[in-house]
């Protein structure tokens, strides 16, 4: 497993890097960021990771996110991926829409060609970044906290559910809470996994949380402003599977806010420390 | 004096705006962003100005700046304009270089052609822009500070020289200290202002404390892990020019840090705090 360095920053008083390397999961070259507050020599520090939405690669939010102030205070690894497989031979949408395809790789394994060769954002995110990161950098994988926006609030709150021993911390941005109950999720589940909705199932919270799996509590911050609300995230959904399932949910709805980093990194603290509180 | 609002966007318990206007000075479209924290009815705010570098637009600082949380805490106005006039009939460099031209205007007043039409910065910034943020955001113009990064350093430090009564705080990231002894300087301040340098001084903050400008007192910070600190910012010219004139300045170096916004954004706090307590 190796990794080459594409840059490295020295803010905040930490270091922000940006690293790339030849995914077996994907079968392409992959980016990623992760920012390191600077720590003693052989400490190991909690990581949060952070999944972005529709659109993005790990740029945004490593440019617009403003996380490495308070990382560095709390003492925090930030690790941001990228959103899908890209390249020569990487399938798109058919009209290069922006929902789909590039940039738009729903944390799934695709079953369906020509996605299924190299969509597999799931084992990326699940198994091969993390062992990655664990072997490079100086991550306590024993404290991990996992957060994410739109179609990365949906990775990040379907990849927790699935894996609860792995996360001490969920939160979420504006995600994605049902996928199964959207347009966007209808085109993309449809479009990787098929029309048996069947196989849905494990990339939907809500339906996660219906089939019993649970977090300890979870955080999402959602605008009042944004477009995408009622016809796409509905975070309604997730706190009626909350309400009924009993699972713990924090669900703050923030006025005037809408689905941009504008949003997002004022509430960046907020979730980071929050995280911190669970991570020790 | 009638603008026009390209977009606004909640932030931070504030308001991030992004407009565009014709420009008299300029006699061109121009583009700026003004963060307008919240506030009571019928107050108005201190300003501070930021003055941006080589090849930006007012939107790089909007999106990496990092200073809507500590303006909104500050209760701060940011006001940040665009380098050079763009648009159809805008001279660019002969080469389109980075240094020259478009997203380089160094914030002078040009006087030599094809230049001399449209690159009128310095009007722009001490007398066209005020005038309208004055007439139309909630700003105490009793209360202004100023600040830049790289050129836009050299961009505050001569407008602040030049004009001392307007500016009750001057900071620099990073600044061209002087023109008239660097590479970047004696190409734009040759290209805009002709080769007689006696007509150069204005434009230079170690010239303009030699000629006996004096502010209250400086802040400047300075990476020494920046590519440009040696060949073109060149802090101890400033230093030295202080020193001989008994002009205040605080310098900073700063450990390892480079010439991006991974550093300015570091250090936005420092500065709007340090602007805040001599805006009163």
């Amino acid at each position: 497993m190796t990794f080459e360095t594409v840059s490295t920053n020295r803010s905040h008083g930490g270091t922000q890097g940006v690293y790339k390397h030849a995914s077996s999961a994907t079968g392409t070259e992959m980016t990623f960021s992760v920012f390191v507050p600077d720590h003693a020599p052989g400490t190991k520090l909690p990581v949060v990771w952070y999944l972005s939405g529709l659109t993005c690669t790990h740029a945004n939010v490593t440019d617009k996110g403003e996380f490495r102030a308070i990382c560095a205070e709390l003492g925090i690894i930030f690790v941001a991926p990228d959103t899908s497989p890209r390249g020569e031979g990487v399938a798109d949408d058919a009209d290069a829409a922006y929902d789909f395809g590039l940039g738009a790789g729903f944390y799934v394994n695709a079953t369906q060609e020509p996605f299924a060769a190299h969509y597999r954002m799931r084992d990326y995110i699940e198994q091969e970044l993390p062992a990655l990161v664990a072997a490079n950098f100086p991550v306590d994988m024993a404290r991990q906290g996992i957060t994410g926006h739109s179609m990365g609030g949906h990775g990040a709150l379907t990849i927790a559910l699935r894996n609860p021993d792995r996360f001490k911390s969920t939160s979420a941005f504006a995600p994605i809470v049902s996928p199964t109950n959207c347009p966007w999720g209808h085109k993309a589940l449809g479009g990787y996994l098929g029309d048996d909705r069947a196989g849905w199932a494990e990339y939907d919270a809500c339906a996660l949380i219906e089939g019993g799996a649970r977090l300890p509590d979870l955080l999402v911050d959602q605008g009042d402003a944004d477009n995408f609300l009622v016809e796409q995230l509905k975070p309604e959904l997730l706190q009626a599977a909350c309400d009924a399932a009993g699972q713990k949910l924090t669900l703050r709805m923030q006025p005037g806010y809408d689905h941009s980093y504008y949003f997002i990194s004022t509430f960046m603290a907020d979730h980071l420390r929050w995280h911190a509180e669970r991570l020790g």
